[in-house]
């Protein structure tokens, strides 16, 4: 018995296990769920009364069932719009399918109890390992996923200490570092559109960077400018204009995300601000939107296809029973493109 | 009743629409759906034929086990990268999702021996319906999901003469009316950047319109330059530069997708050829890639987030025992931006 079976063992249960509870044959419980009106109403309702009380699943194949595999992965990520998530996941994908696993993703629109629906019906549906983004989740979901003997890492965020292994990056640290680099250039008065930072540990730790940046440079972290927002153009434009409002004015806007920043440009482009003549904007992530504005962005590069890729090896790793597996960090690194300059004299 | 209630009630009938349809009170519809054996039959089926008639679905979480329900929807798209389809699967979510409904999605890679594995998984891991791309695939898929009873609706295309009900577009019309556009503005040597097409039946209609319109016009369709290459920005680029190497020279490169003429775009621009003084370049779909690029794209908009609402609407009716689901033409139009004009003198 390898170590997997043993695992998950009395955890989903089989049609054995409904058939002992009903006290019937497996053949009469396989009657029940295919052909029912072939079965005697009576042994019908006590079969089903196990199958429901015991949770039994009847879609699993018969070998999926025997080896209590079914050779899915689930992801779940916050959203599918904007490609944020795209390029990373396809690279998981890839990766997952040279080991013959299928991978099945549902996105959560950043909403936790959507997310933990998500994660309930994946695990239903049996699957082997789930891929979820961002350490920050009530502590019970971690506890259910134990329960059911379902190993999980963590992407686009690393931290060594949180409870599941994780691959991805210091999102505080890499934000820091492009902060560092626009307050170097000479810019104080500066400016953030963050996503919605509640339920968002990513978001949290980015905007934490570019405070950790001002205060290593003596300005006062409490003095950004900051603005939460949904991830979109258009709320990147809409907020963008309410920054330029301020007074005074940031003369650099960081913003959490490339699909912001784009929002961000377009708005200067419209209100007639000459980037980075009058106003420096970043991004973060570096996907194809990025490389495609006008100018092209200055951004945060996250190296998505790698983290898909090995998101992908250390969860086939954590299936093949390897119980301690370690996090993994990727580095990210500043692309200097056409918007961040030094603030107007 | 609040506005979400009445807001959907034109198209998502309820209890009170059947009972009301069928002469009898809500809790002879409830009887019928629960405990049909006490229900008179005369009865019975008066109800089930308003049932049918109207499309009603039974309050799915209730009812899923008795049902054989899971609440889950399973989507197949060709791709999770360049935000193709993305736009319209989030739409499809959140309409589910109000019908308490779970969507897991995979994506094939192009691939229809993935699609198949796919579908076969999203089957035995118990999806009470499927979301498909395109109507071409292997007949005997269809065969195996008519056995297993679970209903399949087409999206991003439309056929009404297919075997599964569809929603979506004209693919091949779609693209003629914007060929028809370059083709009055004077241009006749047309070049044309498509997706393989063997086993993509919306990149082969789209390739149809150009020829339509090239022979509507007295052109040669098979003067079209036309070559296939995968969706991507890095295959625009290069096939762009193939293209601009052949004589006569295109005048207009007419693109399968905003990705594959964003990369058209970047290209001239590298090569020192003005859009649109020198060449023109139009693209299909209208993702958030379009109006970035620079100048913003003139292409074919899709309208992704109705489709997906609608897609969701229309399982949900099929889901319902709605047998007879009719198919839905949704319209496109040409968004004139910047990289369509005449061609050089």
């Amino acid at each position: 018995m390898h170590g997997k079976t043993s695992r998950t063992q009395g955890n989903i249960p089989t049609l054995a296990d409904v058939a002992k509870h009903a006290r019937v044959s497996t053949a009469t419980v396989s009657r029940c769920l295919n052909t029912p009106d072939r079965v005697v109403e009576e042994t019908r309702k006590r079969v089903m009364a196990a199958v429901n009380e015991l949770g039994y699943s009847p879609n699993f194949s018969a070998r999926a069932l025997a080896a209590r595999r079914t050779n899915t992965i689930g992801a779940i990520i916050p959203t599918m719009e904007n490609a944020i998530f795209a390029r990373g996941l396809q690279a998981f994908q890839e990766e997952l399918r040279q080991s013959g696993l299928t991978l099945l993703v549902a996105s959560s629109s950043y909403r936790p109890d959507l997310e933990e629906e998500q994660i309930r019906t994946l695990v239903a549906r049996g699957a082997d390992a789930l891929l979820l983004i961002g350490h920050h989740r009530d502590p019970r979901i971690y506890d259910f996923l134990d329960k059911r003997g379902v190993p999980v890492l963590i992407a686009w965020a690393y931290d060594e200490k949180a409870t599941k292994p994780s691959i991805g990056f210091d999102n505080r640290a890499a934000m820091a570092k492009i902060a560092q680099v626009a307050i170097a250039m000479g810019h104080s008065e500066i400016g953030a559109i963050s996503a919605e930072r509640a339920d968002n540990d990513r978001a949290r730790d980015r905007v934490a960077g570019i405070r950790d940046a001002m205060a290593a440079n003596g300005l006062v972290p409490d003095e950004l400018a900051l603005i939460e927002t949904p991830y979109s153009i258009e709320n990147g434009r809409r907020v963008f204009r309410q920054l330029m409002a301020l007074s005074p004015r940031p003369t650099v806007v960081i913003c959490g995300n490339d699909v912001l920043a784009v929002g961000a440009l377009q708005m200067a482009d419209e209100i007639g601000l000459r980037v980075t003549q009058d106003v420096s904007i970043t991004g973060f992530d570096d996907i194809e939107l990025a490389s495609v504005a006008h100018p092209p962005l200055t951004t945060v590069h996250v190296p998505h296809r790698d983290m898909g890729r090995d998101a992908a090896r250390l969860l086939i790793n954590m299936l093949g029973g390897q119980s301690q597996t370690a996090s993994v960090e990727l580095a990210t690194d500043i692309r200097m493109r056409g918007t961040l300059g030094p603030p107007p004299a």
